[in-house]
């Protein structure tokens, strides 16, 4: 086993072909869910499927698995996959590599003649970005029983069109059901979409967590006045007490380095005119962390902050959180097997905490799992200029299928034990 | 003459009937200059006059002055005046309290048989607001020299209509060449349009300088990326940067206070998405101090903490100055009547700093000039409720009356030495 190795060329390959449908002047990737587009890759990775000896399943969510038996296909698959739909100015390797790299490990061990115990299956999971239709990861979450079925199919996208009757339209609304059925495992391959690889020089990243995440609404309400008629010491200022508490939150996210993080995306100053003092200024909160205890010391380190500045400044402060995703700690054992995969085949590592969201955080809630992370160019990733080399396509493609035979190998040690 | 006092009632009726002119429901004022509503005013204000005995002179900016002969009319006229013209949702007093003051003071010294040594004139200086023809103070400047009569001809509001068209329409387009004429003084009462004489419960504000202002455009630019997978030391987040800045600039200002004062009213942080790091973020600059030596500190101050900020944040901070009007000390002489005219009446008094710019700024260029504060509720202007007490309009106007008649009777002394 320890022998095999994924065709980086022919991986590459089904990579760049599949970077056609959607590809744009820019050498990106414009493939919405559920669109035209979305159907002719689908078609494609159908077709590729088949051909690699696979039965391809669609569920009621749209989610395909091709599915290659193993010697006892009484035992859950053990699964790998991302999704093949890109944000609307993408690139051509985020999500399309994990599922991709399903698609090689297939080829690989047909060429090898390798038999796996359990099944495995690749899978495309629709509507991962959430660009389209909103939440993102919808699909793997009603697989995971995060959300109902007919919630996702109610989703509407700008122009007001249903998930469900684009389902339809493209004619992937299978007939199975979408989740209740186990999993031996979960490996999902992605690239990292942040600097820390490359600014590194490692090829592989082991992904212990999934941070934790909590938005938030913040607005601060001063007093509008004149800028040239208010002294300093009167002012209520909203902008300055704005800008302390940016300040205050960057700050607080350094206190709880390296995995904390705190951003300020959005910010509003009303009226917004050069000689008024702002009277209100909006802003958003986003504190990340894979610990729910240090994102609990984070919040409040924000909200103390916050009553400080308000108290000093004379400003109203108001905090809403409105969003909060839990940590993910992924499953110790799979993420063992990842390591041992990429010190196995002489890949630079490092364990690395993912940042954004991914199928495989739901899919953790229900099925051992653990992701593969490659570096990508700079960490531009939703962008169509997103980029990475076909040594880190091989390197993740490789690691893959070692911690998915790997896993097998355990799988059939307890079976013939028991 | 230290036994004369303005009659307050009648000063307010004049006030309260003006207010009707262009009054909105709210108790404001939207009398935009040149509009058929500054007509109507301008037609009332010169019935006033001429009922009051005076002369009324249109020069070919549409200034409006109302001269009282003296007992020696070869002397240059001791000016008083402000503006009749207001804000878009303006109030009742801006401006409109020193002109009427005028025609009260005139009212006064009929009613009293009082003959000044030098004619005294009340001017009502066109556009003043500058809200819809910008500048603002344009006709002032003309007077002044400081701006070309014909640059002020060809200003445009929003609809495209010409200053001069707007102005020969409403049939105030005077023969009188605009400035070139001496003046012995000008002295300019008005509302302070900031909190600090409400705050300490002072009648009077001596203003002895108008600030110096500095705008600034800033454009912060890091580099837009992911919130959840950029860890804080890789990042180059240009709103933590600009908060800084307006942390610090608020910090400059409070070093050189009570006088200095910076504000920034204007942001914008692009993409501005709750979970993408800022690339790039706009803002305004504001500085304001009544010594030019004082603000090139502040100036350098505020260049030193960017260029820090951008060394350590790895941000790239472009400052560009794009207008600097310099400070003006009032003639030395006219504040000392002015601070002797509020003891003398008896009214809590202290000096004051103008923020806002007036008209008295540009005539201090050519003429001895001071300006008198009195109290607005809550130090707001520039809105419809924009309020003054009754009280505080006598004060201001009993106090201009006395230092116009303190000026007159030190000309008078100074013709009888020579």
């Amino acid at each position: 086993m320890h022998n095999l190795k994924i065709d980086a060329e022919r991986l590459w390959g089904t990579i760049m072909e599949t970077g056609q449908i959607g590809g744009t002047e820019k050498g990106g990737v414009r493939r919405l869910t559920l669109t035209d587009l979305d159907r002719q890759v689908r078609d494609w990775f159908w077709n590729a499927c088949e051909d690699a000896g696979c039965s391809v399943t669609i569920d009621e969510m749209g989610n395909m698995f091709a599915r290659r038996p193993g010697r006892d296909n009484s035992l859950p698959p053990i699964m790998v996959g991302s999704h093949l739909d890109t944000q609307p100015s993408g690139g051509k390797f985020d999500g399309v590599l994990g599922v991709l790299s399903g698609l090689e490990l297939v080829r690989t061990l047909n060429a090898a003649g390798y038999e796996t115990t359990a099944p495995i299956e690749v899978a495309n999971w629709t509507n991962e970005e959430g660009s389209r239709f909103s939440p993102a990861m919808v699909a793997s979450g009603v697989f995971a029983g995060v959300f109902d079925r007919d919630y996702a199919y109610g989703l509407q996208d700008r122009e007001g069109l249903t998930f469900g009757a684009e389902l339809r339209r493209i004619g992937f609304q299978g007939e199975a059901k979408c989740g209740g059925r186990p999993l031996s495992a979960y490996f999902e391959l992605h690239i990292e979409q942040g600097p820390i690889l490359e600014a590194e020089d490692k090829r592989i990243g082991v992904v212990t967590h999934a941070q934790g995440t909590r938005w938030y609404n913040v607005k601060v309400t001063g007093f509008e006045s004149h800028a040239g008629t208010t002294p300093m010491p009167m002012r209520r200022d909203a902008l300055v007490g704005a800008a302390l508490l940016i300040a205050e939150l960057d700050a607080i996210a350094l206190r709880h380095a390296p995995a904390a993080m705190s951003t300020v995306g959005v910010i509003d100053a009303q009226p917004g005119s050069i000689n008024v003092i702002a009277g209100e200024v909006s802003l958003t909160v986003d504190l990340r962390h894979p610990e729910d205890a240090v994102l609990d010391a984070m919040d409040a380190a924000f909200r103390s902050a916050a009553e400080r500045i308000g108290k000093e400044r004379r400003l109203d402060i108001a905090i809403e959180n409105f969003w909060k995703n839990p940590p993910t700690a992924f499953d110790g054992a799979c993420v063992d097997i990842v390591r041992q995969a990429a010190e196995a085949a002489g890949y630079a590592h490092r364990d690395i905490i993912s940042g954004a969201g991914h199928d495989a955080v739901y899919i953790a809630r229900i099925a051992p799992t653990a992701m593969i992370f490659v570096p990508c160019e700079k960490g531009i990733s939703h962008n169509e200029t997103e980029n990475i080399g076909i040594a880190d396509a091989e390197a993740g493609a490789n690691v893959l299928m070692r911690a998915v035979l790997e896993y097998d190998r355990r799988l059939a040690e307890r079976e013939s034990r028991s």
